[in-house]
């Protein structure tokens, strides 16, 4: 296993978010060596101007976290993410489609955004807080089938979720491992106990706001 | 004051809502008489297709619940949403602007957004369970200046957050009342109670989803 920086996207996401925040979460993501930070799209190009690491990846949202948005806003919030510099789009899966068996329209949206994104990675937001297991991996064929490159398990904004569950994150794992997507697991990931927990699952990618937590956990355990 | 119906926005904006569920509550709305829906983005269309009678409005919501959009995103939402059949638009509030004290760039993103509104009503969310008392005046100040039509107090989104208070209204109240703003009261509105106290504070629009409920408290007190 690669050490744990490797596998984080120091995310914040918070409404009330300001400028400095932004400004530490890029110092904490370029000291550590994260994999990128992951932020929302209103702070893309100020991120974009304030990043000195090219190696730190800038992930954005759309969709997000209500998967309230029209098939246009989705493409054009997208199309706008990517030119103002960022590297990779997690969208929300259709969970209305989804939860109607409406596999055509799930698939069909998530493949209009894959094209907006061309070779940027496009992560699927499952919201797994909401679905049954069969839906998960319901959802995780629609990801794969659509072109996507990761499947990601939350928003981490469902009332009373709980985010990335070690057996959601199998599940989308086994689902989708043989046709080479990976699985982001993101939502209440604390501390390094449950992040390993996570990386063992089958997730190459950790979405969480502890990243400077989790690195420290790290260090007690060498 | 007017029976409570008038007030009511009968709200539906969870991320796993579908399409059964709009109907619902257009049957709800009509049969109860409410002044309106309000639902996400990507169900106005539907709900337009759907609504029988023209007395009951149709509000949705931008930018919403993170403000973390983009201002271009914000009026493409808000155009888009027009054209597919909304009466009202109910945008949140540049947050982060706020707290940096920049007032005229949230100005500036409410001007432009009522521009795209036209003759139709936009609302200022203001995410009151995130601001101070000295926040909720300046934000309803900009909404004020920036030739907004109602203020807001509330997501109902917010971690932890409890939604519209009966001083927040009354602070709202106070600062646009004499610039012809209107006050709605949104979040965590459960019953009758709660509704007039919102009402007796100010609030002349109150957006819940219990409308049902609150109808059905009315009835106990006549």
């Amino acid at each position: 296993m690669n050490t744990i920086n490797n596998y984080i996207e120091h995310t914040l996401l918070k409404p009330d978010a300001k400028e400095e925040g932004i400004l530490k979460l890029i110092h904490e993501a370029e000291e550590n060596k994260f994999f990128g930070i992951c932020i929302n799209p209103c702070y893309v190009q100020f991120a974009k101007n304030n990043m000195s690491s090219k190696d730190i990846k800038l992930v954005t949202v759309v969709n997000f976290p209500l998967a309230s948005n029209t098939i246009d806003t989705i493409l054009f919030q997208t199309e706008e993410a990517l030119k103002n510099g960022a590297d990779e789009i997690d969208t929300v899966i259709n969970i209305s489609a989804l939860k109607d068996k409406n596999y055509s329209k799930v698939i069909s949206d998530i493949k209009k955004t894959k094209d907006v994104c061309r070779d940027n990675n496009l992560k699927v937001i499952l919201e797994t807080d909401l679905l049954s297991s069969t839906e998960i991996v319901e959802a995780s064929k629609c990801a794969t089938e659509g072109g996507a490159n990761f499947v990601k398990t939350s928003t981490g904004f469902v009332k009373g979720g709980v985010g990335a569950k070690v057996e959601d994150v199998k599940l989308m794992y086994d689902t989708v491992k043989s046709f080479g997507l990976g699985v982001k697991a993101s939502g209440g990931i604390k501390n390094y106990a449950s992040a390993v927990e996570l990386i063992k699952a089958g997730a190459v990618r950790l979405g969480t706001s502890s990243g400077v937590d989790i690195i420290l956990g790290e260090k007690q355990y060498v």
